[in-house]
């Protein structure tokens, strides 16, 4: 049973016996089924991490992560850990070693990374929830492309303890679920406190983020829009980004990027693991950026958050695709998914940049293939974005 | 048998069934035993490259490469396909997806790559003979390492039919043995020529290679060279590159990595394959040489051919150091490995950039590990150093 292999159509679950954890007999979360991404430790499971030589050189926690102690000591029951991409390093959702999950609203498209498999579980309904990472927008992006509810929480909200670093200041975790009541729930048992029912009553909308995106999905999240118009107040256009939203992009990746080499140079030095070449490339990119790059950047990252403290007060939020575009077709070649990912980093960068929160709600659909829209919140106005889903959720 | 899986305590030959094909009946080599390095098509059986995504991406030939037909036809039987670093992306013999062969001479210390396996098997006596190929030192540096004869032939002497390409204008197929008649022999076969008993008559001694090889190495190898003026005639102290041994190597770095680029580009392209974090860097940084420095390096070129002409007219060889140090110990981290492959490579740049034949004799040990002593020729000469090498072995 639970150390058996079972079969994953979806492909959303490591390779390997399931791990399954069960919690606490009573509690919020009483009976909610929980996949964990593999970059968060599950006591007495490997943290795979997406890649073999990282499973290998690691030992095997003896902890849970903070979050998942807290989950399961709310009730949740773990029914198994996730795919993601390497070491987190990936924002599409394909890895050669341990497979593409499927992306249950769009099986030819990838599910989004790098929170891959716990986005194709939750869609799956192979569980209520899961969690994931979000550190350049591996928990916005996958539940854009797969049509759940996700959340970027606040940077630096929640323990981040018993999870593998990427960069450190931007690193978040989040989670994933199909049900706004039951995702808003999460958030209360997290964060300890409640989600509270007095919703924010501004909404600005990002025009350069919906100008920024392709007009087929702009034009598919104007419904999603006058809904939010309808629970949160009329929407009032701004500029998200007034030096660009390119600019901000470029500051996230140089400073991102840093760090990661920063994080990963000493594994990569011991062990020469093997990974996918553009997982590669990514990390020898991190190692060229100059101190004087480094220094621009992080003025930039100051512009940023001082742009997203004057739009963003207690009592407002903002409005913005959460991709510029569905998911792409599984498989394209690297020259075609390179100017893919910058083009979507364009539109989450904003969060490492400055840890604001951000949850996508699903709605909307172009081509067939599920595209979010999503909320910004000053840091620490999580609760706001919550009730804001739980609202909209009812309201449709 | 031929198509069940054996034991290999070598590691020498690739993982699964073990490749065998039967050769004429009768011939110069009959009953001769041959490995192949898995770079070299033979018919019938995967390419793998050293690389699971290659083997995967590329189809299973159905012709044997040129060299290996000439052999099978003068009666060599091939016993089995050998370790390769990762489509010949490596000097040292380590890898993480067939497994690093064993350094039989050393069993510590890596057995050089990239044509690791056909050292290993050959020097463990797996076989008799095994192919190779050479573009930045592939043969060289395992023949010195394991203590074996091997040859990089003039570049573009013997036909580089159904073998996988790394860098054109450098890329060479050659051949270890642990007898000289033999390896002599070989050459004969695919040469399709006489090895000559005349010997060449001057003997240049390369006194910038001794001094840029470790103390204990020159020390080492002072006995060869003296056996060697024994066969051939007094030692004449020349400096093999008067630009310096680090210009020639940062020029051939520029050109062979440029190359490398050109030719593996479309397959990462097309297929992001997985590999070591070392061999990725190697090709990012092959991708990023300017036009600029590849004509300041095509220039260096020019004037390490025309250093080579001018020291090497037929009747001449040059003696130096195959590599600076004996093998490294196995499993060292990158920054100890980089330096040493530029180190090594400094000794070797010069078969890539200028295309001459080169030798390597074995018989020198440091610290017990194995340390070879090479003789260069002019192009063409091959056969004048597979006489020096029979020679040599004669005066033992």
């Amino acid at each position: 049973m639970s150390d058996q292999p079972q079969h994953d159509p979806l492909d959303a679950f490591v390779p390997g016996p399931r791990c399954t954890v069960t919690g606490a007999s009573s509690g919020p979360l009483a009976g909610v089924t929980l996949a964990v991404k593999d970059l968060i430790d599950v006591a007495g499971w490997p943290t795979g991490g997406g890649n073999p030589d990282w499973e290998r050189s690691n030992p095997v926690p003896t902890r849970h992560g903070w979050i998942v102690e807290r989950l399961l000591g709310a009730g949740a029951r773990i029914i198994g850990k996730t795919a993601t991409d390497e070491v987190s390093l990936g924002i599409l959702g394909e890895n050669a070693f341990t497979g593409t999950p499927l992306n249950p609203a769009a099986p030819d498209r990838v599910p989004g990374g790098s929170s891959s498999g716990s986005a194709s579980a939750v869609a799956g309904q192979a569980c209520d929830i899961a969690l994931g990472t979000d550190t350049g927008g591996s928990v916005r992006v996958p539940s854009s492309f797969s049509g759940l509810y996700g959340i970027r929480p606040t940077h630096g909200r929640i323990d981040f303890g018993g999870i593998t670093v990427q960069a450190p200041s931007s690193d978040t975790v989040g989670w994933f679920a199909r049900d706004a009541d039951l995702f808003a729930r999460v958030g209360e048992v997290v964060f300890g406190t409640s989600v509270p029912s007095a919703l924010p009553t501004r909404l600005l909308i990002a025009s350069d983020a919906f100008g920024f995106a392709d007009p087929e999905v702009a034009t598919a999240l104007q419904p999603m829009l006058a809904r939010l118009a309808a629970v949160v107040g009329p929407g009032e256009e701004v500029t998200l980004a007034p030096q660009g939203l390119s600019v901000w992009q470029w500051a996230q990746r140089v400073l991102q990027s840093s760090e990661a080499w920063q994080t990963f140079a000493p594994w990569l030095d011991a062990h020469n693991p093997r990974m996918a070449f553009s997982v590669a490339r990514g990390l020898v990119m991190g190692s060229m950026f100059t101190d004087h790059e480094r220094t621009r950047a992080a003025l930039m990252r100051e512009e940023a958050r001082a742009r997203l403290r004057h739009l963003l007060p207690p009592g407002t939020i903002l409005a913005m695709p959460t991709t510029p575009f569905p998911a792409p077709k599984r498989g394209l070649p690297l020259s075609q998914l390179g100017f893919l990912r910058e083009r979507i980093s364009c539109l989450t960068s904003h969060g490492g940049l400055t840890g604001v929160p951000q949850v996508n709600l699903p709605g909307a659909t172009v081509d067939g293939a599920p595209v979010g829209l999503s909320i910004l919140a000053g840091r620490g106005q999580d609760e706001a974005l919550l009730g804001v889903a739980r609202a909209f959720a009812a309201a449709c």
